[in-house]
């Protein structure tokens, strides 16, 4: 049996531009001499729609989509996610489907029975869960169908759920000679070897091969990384698509192959999934353009560099904004930064406008000292004249902050969170040193001065982030176990070996900081556990541990 | 059989201070010679504590704080909501329960079955349902328990999602002489009168009396309206609680008691909510002053005189910050309602500061005409010297849009729309004005001309909202239609009488601005549907119908 695994990447909404993706790759399987055509999950309205899954008409274009669809069937089977209408609603209107399709016509829908209901995943909200599972028969091989969380059950790794059901076992019993899967499995730092083994060990327990299709692309926040797999019955992989960006597999299931390795080069992926995203939250509104802040710091350089490779150096402006406080190193690196990286850069000093502003306020400051407010301030007037660029020049402005000090509330709201996209602010300082010697990696593009000093806001003379912030080693660490993996100070203080007055510390102005996370951009999500997408504290609460 | 009703006001997370209330309501009982206590839906972690529930140890506080109450239990039954421990995980590790605690021991569990996974809701990614129905005895009487949604699905009202049980029909089997009912059951517009409906229903179903208990108060966005009720067996109510404060009420089902009316006063109830949404945002969070821009408009003087009613007006602060393009009434009509209103106002001038940044920008700005950059400028100008009085002087800051500006996206991110809440983010202009009348109904707060005046954001010269928006009432009804109803286009402007080409337009205007409004300050949520709480359409998308 010959599949071709089509790792399409979809836009939201967009039917009519995805049923042609849908469409192409089916021709191209019959250029193939496939037998049957693999899409992800929801492929044909995107993953994931949302409350546009509540739209009644929503649901009823999705199935005229599909309808253009079904003429290009013949001969070959396709088999396509889609959410369909629920013929009788005991739960919800809608299912979250794969439909085969076969000679012009619908043979069969299979439902997905595990609905993921934690972190980022909400399906609870939109689908009723499918019965059954389900098997067809092709040239009299019996091949099942599950839907991504379907697999998910059965290897017993996952954290924030648990079902009733385990498909993989149920559909072993059908004794299936093939397993398809669909999946639109969002990236998070090294989740490709996760899904790798679920599917080996899916594969194991069906006796038979599985041919796993994820989509590819970015979605607001999340990241859909492909790595399209095809594991034999031993759960060996034996090919894979590639990772971050559209691609296409034959897998001949009579055809003896040799096991191939999987690669290792997790921050290479970590970087690829932030270009994904940022290059999808651009392209798929319309957006070519975008400025950033360069601070000669290294959260502004990686952004900045990230930007580059996503849109090309002609579409990125750099905009230096020094104040009384900017050290003569944050222009001079900003500066090096731009031109190694063949960007515009423009210099905004930002003293006259600090100045007036200052001058309307001092009579209402109750003579009070200088305080963060002043910090606030500068940060202020730096988000106004990028927004403004924004505003004149149509670019998205992106902001520049990084997961550890979001987690801090080390950010100004409407100041450095100002942006369309918060490019980094899922990846944690320590990560965001890899990325920086990543991209350096063949030649010097961010400024070694850039790595090697010291982090600090210059928002205030001599000001260093390790005034108020421990290490970043040890923030990073702590954040890992609080927000990640949910353990409380106790146990995070005799983990880390580190004092539990710091811990306790350090999570209650995790939890304080709420208020402005909940103001901050879209992040582009790449961890287990982003502090905006996925995870929901109350601002209003007492309880902190 | 007599029931202590105790409505309280828990607030989430604050576990010590939730049992001393529940502890004093169970001695409140003793001295009514009550039987028993009813407390609301997860009355002892305060409702909804989000991702609180997914922290372990904040699990087993809850746990811990409930043996602070049941010494106290002795001669009396108290029955108490709070979230525990699924000993038998198959789904998720924890229940939504109601504890029957009585004579120092825990009675039986009630684990909730219906669990809420639409619009604000989202059980399902945190509790298992409750497997059975629950009844307990007590003096000869059996009482069924019911938490909240578990007797919504027999009324057939529910909108946007239906349950494969009915609790109320698996109850009535049962025979019980009573239910109880814990509610955390938050305000929507109207929304009492649908409850006592559905209490109604209940009742006549189960042939015996029911008593709810609903949560008091303000938790971030939601706000819980009280009006606990006591229905007979045929559905008519014969008590409630007060609405929007704390209250208990002692229900006697051995007397016989004469049916009373239920209020009507849907303007005032709205009123009240958000005073009462303002209050316990700000002090639960241990704020007592906010400040607001005063524009002379309508909508910041609505929000004035419900901060004013929520904190007195000592802790308000009104700013007056014109620009070239204000108008004198603007001015005038803002001194005289903070006359009117007794608060603190000061006028800052924001011109300064515009030219400030004005000639910072021009020479970047390719020497493009002036457009809404320009507008945006002052807008943000005035949210941060908000900003900055909050900073340096601790007050939070009040953002005064409405939801129908929200809708059409006009509004300034990072502008008018800068704050810590949106008071009447999900206020729609028509309700603007109907909240000024009440205001007014005895004396004049509000100035006349505030309301008489065409709405203007006084941004460029000679500016109206009428320039680019429709008329308020029609652009109102096709928010509720689209926003509330999920009609599409065609079907709206059949049903409002109106040009479909409007309708689209206005329904693409909804689209094109989900990004401004995912970086809102959150909104206090009084609509059936607000446009950020409970609502979560992707940014990056091309569906608009």
């Amino acid at each position: 049996m010959r599949i071709l695994v089509a790792q399409i990447n979809p836009t939201v909404g967009d039917l009519a531009g995805n049923a042609e993706k849908i469409v192409a790759a089916i021709k191209r399987g019959k250029s193939e001499d496939a037998d049957l055509v693999l899409f992800p999950e929801m492929a044909l309205s995107g993953y994931p729609p949302d409350d546009l899954l509540l739209m009644p008409s929503f649901i009823t274009d999705v199935e005229q989509a599909l309808r253009t669809i079904t003429p290009h069937t013949f001969g070959i089977t396709a088999v396509v996610g889609l959410p369909r209408h629920n013929p009788g609603i005991k739960e919800k209107a809608i299912f979250n489907s794969a439909a085969v399709i076969r000679d012009g016509g619908i043979v069969k829908f299979h439902d997905k029975i595990l609905l993921p209901t934690y972190d980022v995943f909400d399906e609870r909200r939109f689908f009723e869960p499918g019965s059954q599972v389900t098997t067809f028969t092709h040239n009299g091989q019996k091949i099942g169908i599950t839907i991504c969380e379907d697999i998910w059950q059965h290897s017993d790794t996952l954290r924030f759920t648990s079902y009733y059901r385990d498909p993989v076992q149920e559909l072993a019993e059908h004794q299936p000679d093939l397993v398809l899967n669909l999946s639109s499995s969002p990236y998070s730092f090294e989740k490709p070897y996760r899904r790798l083994k679920i599917c080996g060990k899916a594969a194991e327990t069906l006796r038979c091969p599985l041919v796993l299709c994820n989509q590819v692309g970015g979605d607001d926040s999340l990241i859909f990384d492909g790595y399209s797999f095809y594991v034999d019955v031993t759960g060996e992989l034996l090919a894979h698509a590639k990772g971050f960006e559209e691609d296409w597999m034959v897998v001949d299931t009579e055809q003896h192959t040799q096991p191939v390795p999987f690669h290792d080069d997790s921050i290479g992926d970590l970087y690829r999934a932030l270009v994904l995203g940022l290059k999808d939250y651009m392209h798929k509104q319309g957006f070519r353009q975008a400025c950033l802040g360069l601070s000669g710091g290294i959260d502004s350089a990686v952004t900045a560099c990230l930007a580059v490779e996503a849109l090309g150096a002609e579409n990125v402006l750099g905009v230096s904004m020094p104040s009384r406080y900017s050290s003569e190193h944050s222009q001079t690196d900003a500066a090096a930064l731009a031109k190694n990286l063949g960007i515009r850069y423009i210099t905004i000093p930002i003293e006259s406008a600090f100045t007036a502003l200052n001058d309307l306020l001092q009579p209402h400051f109750e003579n009070k000292p200088p305080n963060v407010t002043e910090e606030n301030l500068q940060s202020r007037i730096r988000g106004m004249i990028l927004m403004s660029l924004s505003n004149k020049l149509g670019h998205i402005v992106l902001s520049t902050g990084n997961k550890s000090e979001s987690a801090m509330g080390y950010t100004t709201l409407y100041g450095d969170m100002a942006g369309g996209l918060a490019v980094i602010s899922d990846v944690t300082k320590m990560q965001i040193y890899a990325l920086a010697r990543y991209i350096n990696r063949n030649e010097e593009i961010i400024p070694e001065n850039t790595i090697a000093k010291p982090p600090s806001a210059e928002l205030r003379p001599n000001q260093l982030d390790s005034d108020t912030l421990p290490e970043y080693s040890i923030l990073d660490a702590v954040l890992q176990d609080y927000v990640e993996l949910h353990l409380d100070a106790e146990h995070i203080a005799k983990r880390q070996k580190i004092d539990i007055k710091l811990v306790k510390e350090l999570i209650r102005k995790i939890h304080c900081n709420e208020f402005k996370r909940r103001q901050a951009p879209p992040t582009l999500r790449v961890s287990e556990k982003s502090l905006t997408r996925g995870r929901s504290f109350p601002i209003v609460q007492k309880w902190v541990k």
